[in-house]
């Protein structure tokens, strides 16, 4: 028997968006969207900065015909979240015993540690062996200030980093914060 | 007589740049660029957003072949100073009377409204008879509320808004916030 067509399409559709690359930016996307919506917290991805090198003008009006992604100095996302500043990253790997810390670029160590020390809320959130880890900037940088070694354990995770549960919302991390914080 | 080459490039530069139409942008970035490297703030400028609409790889990396520039819904730069979330958007007008509500869009209103219901410290900088002015959201949302008028009388900002003093360090908008919010 043949699926009827709306069921089918739904069904393409969760696969798709289940394996798709992306899937993690999207979650807390959703979850942003969820957050501006009900008036709750005002997050936003910062555009990728561009490179623009050739411009064309037309009755449409200003369009790029070259350019390049630049490389951000801060995290991907901030906001305001009850009057907290509020700056974060996600990070995605595959591994499955460590997170290489290669994966927070240099400037954005600085950059966190900037922001911790000037009293925002920083973050990371951490994708790794299918669940979800809200990595506070403070734990963060207290690991790579004392430890040698290049990747975080997975242990490590576990024990001082927050699961963040997926919802009908996306990856709803503010009540993880919550938690942290006592919002 | 001849000017010696180094004397005359310096004068080309300050001309060029009193003249360019992007002069309230470049001044605000000059300040940032001086609160960060103080450590006194870190606020950036958000690059505006992107529709890429074509790209091509090749081994220099990813390149955009074709793009437009968005209207961003949020205002121009955003960030932390001294445990506060910051955020303000930089505005000029030609006219001499009065600062046109219509430079501020629809839905910038609607954000500066919920970042001031959310304990953030949101404002415009305003370019106008070639002084500069700080407006607090709430006053700005008072006006508009208040006021049928489709835009803010000079004199208004006289009184209402901060006067911005041009230094070393660019456009200091902070020193001015300080003497608004006490900091």
């Amino acid at each position: 028997m043949l699926y009827p067509n709306n069921i089918k399409k739904t069904y393409t559709k969760i696969t798709n968006y289940s394996n798709r690359g992306m899937d993690l930016e999207y979650l807390i996307e959703q979850a942003n969207e969820y957050y501006i919506d009900n008036d709750i917290a005002y997050i936003y991805k910062k555009p990728t900065p561009i490179g623009v090198t050739k411009v064309t003008y037309s009755s449409k009006g200003k369009r790029i015909q070259d350019g390049f992604y630049k490389t951000p100095s801060t995290l991907d996302f901030n906001g305001l979240y009850q009057g907290h500043y509020i700056e974060f990253d996600a990070k995605v790997t595959q591994n499955k015993t460590a997170f290489p810390i290669s994966n927070v670029h240099e400037h954005q160590i600085k950059h966190i540690r900037n922001i911790n020390n000037h009293g925002g809320i920083v973050f990371l959130v951490i994708k790794m062996n299918e669940k979800y880890f809200l990595l506070m900037g403070d734990t963060f940088l207290a690991f790579i200030d004392k430890e040698k070694r290049k990747s975080i354990p997975y242990e490590y995770l576990l024990e001082n980093a927050y699961e963040i549960k997926l919802s009908l919302k996306g990856l709803d991390y503010l009540s993880t914060l919550n938690k942290i914080i006592g919002g």
